[in-house]
């Protein structure tokens, strides 16, 4: 009897499924084209305990009760697809989780009714890509503490290890494993476009070449900016197309996909009425590289008239290390944010140091920078803001006058910096006593009776006869 | 018999009333609260033929064959309760319509709900506030053609007229005048928050007074910027509060209000895939403004380093002016980008040019721009985006000095700039053949294996072992 069992052979699977196998627990897989099966336990899987099944019942039948199911199925219909299959031959108790990056109300939805029939079931969020799944991703499920507890064991030993400990906590109550996930990839979707940004400006104000880069990323990666995404940046800076000898990034379509997840952290934000204006700005980002034709069309259309001043190479390239950590910080500053305000409208219970533990190994955006954060709200649990740490603020006020310099140079030489740009905003927005909007309520007012309160008389309604 | 009956006597559906009696037609009013209904016809209607009903059924039965009833009850739930109300009581061909401000996948439901009843409806945009509904509104009006030639004649007779003829047009099938009149108050926040970020620098910058901003507020409004909101602004600032005698405008709290149509723009343009960044962008400038403690706290605790040129006055207030025609065709532009697309995408069909028509007179947006804009649009109607339009381009152009000169400026005055930064980086990303997207798209591939395509060689897609 296997101790547990996983659905879904893409390379996620597969690679989770070797993790679990290595770990020394047996594995049962199941894949919905049995050609995959087939090939993974052919080719791939060498001296873990994992056995491939051709069919459902023996699939399930072949697993130690309650039974653990894990899905690798793609995000949507496919997981309640799966569900249907699985719940004829399940019995009460047994455990079925979702590893993929599900829209967390869909993950509430199914914990619902498979409580009806006593099937329990937990969301995980699961980061750090191909290589993450097979030697240590970083683990955030959510759900019962029931469910959690059955498979506790199992998801601590495959999770990534750090100084601080496994990647893997209890995140919290019903979808908070793909809540927390979802504003992972939201935050990923800042920091990867605030990059880019830093990226086109190495190259277009300083005609800097794709390893002149990669040298900066590397040593950037020994800084403050340490990080999975920085190491791996420079890496790509420096890999050559084998055909034509050209740096490889040069030759690749400027066109970013975007899957949901960074979408639904915007939305999310949004509905809750909390600023994520740079996560919201880096979704954009993508949203406009998409229109490469039209954009291709238009730079023909315009003259565009580039400063002739000479720059200082290396003030630039120490402001814009200090403009990325200011953007950095910020982006995580507006992720958490959002999650302290989804914990508590949903009642989640999600400790925000702990997340920050988990995410410290195994994840995409696991970074230096995350042992301060974690410091900062370990000094006030009750903080939903880094920026009320009087640290943070320091950090960030120390590095404005590089990102204002930054953003300038950028808009000489038509440079967008959306997130760099929003970040300001943001800070600027949020250490302003007074901003205009006392102008737009009077405009309410004026044309449409929406009334308005005053500063001088705090809890009364004011209608004005503006004419 | 009556001509027509109207549910809801708030301020906007009493107000109709009595346009629609002012026109010689005949007008049964309902009200949940009988109290309302009497105090209107008591206190507030004169010679028109307007007649209280105190219960549902005689109301109904007031009103001649078929039926036309519209409701100006509270968008949401009050709106189904209403019909739930309304249906025992009404035939086959009667018509329901709906002037709130209602998300317009919800008329697209009762759309079909009431069909299956053979009872027709349409959802009607209506701009204009108290006073255009009294003294004639913009109105949006979607659904069938058959139901709108019920109602076109009243509704042509108390919209607003201009020198293009009346403010009314049937819009197109289903929800399109929801769906409208929804990007019609996107682009109104958007607006909005550009006025109040140049009222911001006319105030923190330059140290204008209330009066002084009022003066150049209505110069401009003499000019290009000419507009309903920019008429209705001068006014403000120049408003006096009885009390004190201060500006009645400093004297409102800075926490703006937002209503679902601002939301729910920028939510479908995401969802859509549409960049409407800046009317985003303008979204996030209100919900930052809620935040009015967390503010002022943090306000408090930074120092502020102003700088200590002296600025030439007369530029920075002529800069301002072409900033904000800048800003504003930006909006418009993203504004009917996601018209288009939604159209497209809901078999609207939805005429551009006769929107703009119609916004021309009774709505908040209505502004000399339009005329401009209705002119670009009828040169090619096949173009989604104005940008693509050479004279478009060159307004642009012409002022990029001067919205480049005055972000830096509000950068420099720690002034947030939210959505002048976004048309400028907009702006800049739509002129921008080659984007930095090509490296999130490499990152993407080194950690997830996400593939991606290359400038070199269409239509392939590409993997590469990164390391």
């Amino acid at each position: 009897m296997k101790d547990i069992g996983l659905i879904g052979l893409g390379v996620m699977g597969r690679n989770l499924s070797l993790n679990i196998g290595n770990k020394g627990f047996s594995v049962a897989v199941f894949n919905m084209t049995s050609q995959k099966t087939k090939d993974f336990i052919e080719n791939e899987v060498g001296k873990q305990d994992i056995t491939g099944y051709y069919d459902i019942k023996s699939f399930v039948e072949s697993l130690k009760k309650p039974r653990k199911i894990l899905l690798m199925v793609k995000a949507g219909k496919p997981v309640d697809s799966v569900i249907e299959k699985l719940i004829p031959y399940l019995d009460e108790g047994d455990l079925i989780m979702d590893g993929g990056n599900t829209y967390y109300r869909d993950t509430t939805r199914r914990i619902n009714e498979l409580n009806e029939k006593k099937i329990l079931y937990l969301g995980i969020g699961i980061s750090g890509g191909e290589e993450g799944a097979l030697n240590g991703p970083s683990l955030m499920p959510g759900g019962s503490k029931k469910a959690y507890d059955l498979v506790k064991d199992i998801l601590i030993k495959i999770a990534a290890e750090t100084e601080s400990g496994p990647c893997c906590t209890y995140i919290g109550n019903d979808s908070a494993g793909h809540f927390v996930k979802m504003i992972h990839n939201g935050i990923e979707y800042g920091i990867m476009q605030a990059m880019s940004e830093t990226y086109d400006i190495l190259g277009k104000v300083l005609k800097l070449s794709a390893d002149e880069i990669g040298d900066i990323f590397e040593k950037w990666n020994e800084g403050e900016l340490n990080s999975f995404l920085m190491e791996i940046s420079y890496k790509i800076m420096r890999h050559k197309d084998e055909e034509t000898g050209k740096p490889t990034v040069e030759l690749i379509l400027d066109k970013a996909g975007q899957k949901g997840t960074g979408k639904w952290t915007v939305q999310t934000s949004i509905d809750m009425g909390i600023p994520a204006v740079s996560l919201n700005a880096a979704l954009e980002g993508r949203v406009l590289s998409y229109f490469k034709e039209e954009r291709l069309n238009l730079s023909k259309k315009v003259a565009k008239d580039y400063p002739k001043d000479l720059y200082d190479k290396d003030k630039i390239i120490g402001d814009l290390e200090n403009s990325l950590l200011f953007s950095n910080l910020i982006l995580f500053s507006q992720g958490l944010w959002v999650m302290s305000e989804g914990s508590k409208v949903n009642n989640f219970d999600i400790d925000i140091s702990e997340v920050l533990k988990i995410w410290k190994g195994g994840c995409i955006i696991r970074s230096k920078m995350l042992d301060f954060m974690r410091a900062v709200i370990d000094e006030d649990k009750e903080n939903v803001n880094l920026l009320n740490n009087k640290r943070v603020l320091e950090f960030l006020m120390t590095r404005l006058d590089s990102i204002k310099y930054i953003t300038n140079i950028a808009r000489n030489f038509y440079i967008p910096t959306l997130v760099h740009n929003s970040a300001l905003d943001y800070f600027f927005s949020m250490i302003e006593g007074n901003l205009p909007a006392n102008f737009i309520q009077a405009q309410r007012d004026f044309f449409g009776a929406h009334t308005y309160n005053r500063i001088d008389k705090g809890g009364i309604i004011f209608h004005t006869k503006w004419e």
